[in-house]
């Protein structure tokens, strides 16, 4: 699967995850509305807005990008039946031709740890006597993953990378102002977020494709450019998503170094930037009807951003 | 909620968490046949097999223990289906008077981190014009929280534990071979862990109940006493969560200074040590169609070993 992404990165030149990341103040009213009206003000009627929405937005941009990524919290606020848009909005954009990052931050040891696996990039078996049946739950292409349990809450993931051609992203250095509270705290000179990398590197040594990139990616937030740069060369072979451009101030001009020379490594995120485009002034033009066509044209200017300033044309 | 979990294991005499992490293999055969009767080799048919048994365990275990702490990632690998019964399984432990951790281990930023916490402990507000309806997901009295991404990750589960009265177990030092690689490394001589213990006690320093202990519990692993001993005394205030009992290695005698000079301030978890007790030796006599008074039984010899060794009598 990470070779499906490389691949598909370098057909479109678009180094690109849309987020999908729907809350209901992004939603166009008149898709609320809808549901409101046949569900009421329930859960069910935002889980059938959220789907309505992405639908919108997977149509408008599935052949520009490679890639989206839901944020199943958005989808469990709205429990069972959020989640069941979810899993709706996964198989959609896969039958689209994206691929499918999950971003479900999951992170636990042992047998917990195996469930979550199994749930979001592989499969449950269900045994009786001599019938076996396997089963998917979330069903993801890749999913994030918290490294603060160290190996035992990764190597469960890294089965399913293997047995299931998945992969995943392990949070590294997040994209939020506090993140060094933690992460950035010095061991002998080193910080954590570099430990990480290193681990990184370990988990994902036996996992590289034919892209030359590894099934085990790295989360390294867009809003501290310098470590992205370091990192970049601390982990030549991992592919890395990364969070923060846009809504959270990063643009093309502070990511040059998250790629590497051959203009590949990076996947770029944006999330309310593009789903919610139709809402900023630059693209007002759209109004709520054109949602999905505002979120088209803000991808194809994210695109061009990048072109012209991390990986050429 | 913090008080009356406090509370009720004062009077039960009990400082025991049971936790409810069904796999398929514990479930007695009579009770997964059944069910593969109705619904085939299904996820629904695992979902209903899981709260069956969860029932059996709760009803022969809520007069004797203040809580239960369902992990999540068991019912997910099940999909929706198996989120449901991890609903009704909170919903059933709640009505016969237990209070219920949410062993969930969510951890993100920002708006993604709002929408956790109102899964988890808190509320979601769907609005039409001057409608509005608030609605709950999963609806636990406590939640477990990863602290990897700093303070940004907390503050909205702090908001609903102020809102809601509800509660969270931030982990801090966790029970598994491989939590040293990053919760242990030194910073100027400090472990991580001890950061993050910092943290705790400041996230819960406005939060503090009648009983005094503070809404923000911490994550601390049996399988390290004298980490346990040092933490309990960097945060006097805070109710530990303690996994890592029976099944992985610890017993009573190395959990005593886990506790504070009161007697309180630790909850102890056993999940397969009670749930699968009727696979044990020991109590292979009360055999499969008794596991649920197998679980029982192994609860009362629990409680007796931390009556011993921690708390008194």
């Amino acid at each position: 699967m990470i070779d499906t992404l490389v691949n598909r990165i370098k057909e479109l030149n678009a180094p690109i995850c849309v987020g999908l990341d729907p809350v209901p103040d992004f939603v166009p009213g008149f898709i609320k509305e809808k549901a409101f009206g046949s569900h009421g003000l329930t859960k069910k009627a935002v889980a059938e807005a959220f789907f309505e929405f992405n639908k919108g937005i997977i149509d408008a941009v599935y052949d520009i990008v490679p890639s989206v990524k839901p944020q199943i919290a958005m989808y469990e606020e709205f429990g069972i039946e959020g989640l069941d848009a979810y899993i709706r909005t996964c198989e959609y954009a896969k039958e689209k031709g994206l691929v499918v990052i999950g971003d479900v931050k999951r992170g636990d040891i042992g047998s917990t740890s195996r469930a979550y696996a199994n749930a979001h990039i592989g499969k449950a078996l269900i045994k009786s006597g001599e019938r076996v049946e396997e089963v998917s739950a979330f069903d993801a292409d890749f999913a994030t993953v918290n490294p603060y349990m160290g190996s035992d809450g990764i190597k469960e993931f890294l089965r399913c990378c293997k047995e299931y051609d998945k992969g995943i992203f392990v949070l590294v250095k997040t994209s939020n102002p506090s993140s060094g509270e933690f992460q950035d705290v010095l061991v002998d000179g080193t910080p954590v977020y570099e430990l990480v990398a290193d681990k990184v590197n370990e988990w994902g040594s036996e996992l590289i494709g034919e892209s030359g990139y590894s099934r085990v990616g790295a989360v390294v937030g867009a809003t501290y450019p310098e470590i992205g740069k370091k990192l970049r060369l601390i982990m030549p072979k991992t592919l890395f998503l990364v969070p923060g451009y846009g809504a959270q101030g990063a643009t093309g001009k502070d990511l040059k170094e998250y790629f590497n020379d051959d203009g590949l490594g990076a996947v770029i995120n944006s999330s309310r930037g593009i789903i919610a485009a139709y809402k900023k002034e630059e693209y007002a033009g759209f109004s709520e009807e054109g949602f999905a066509d505002a979120a088209r044209q803000a991808t194809v200017d994210m695109i061009k951003d990048l072109q012209d300033n991390c990986i050429g044309r």
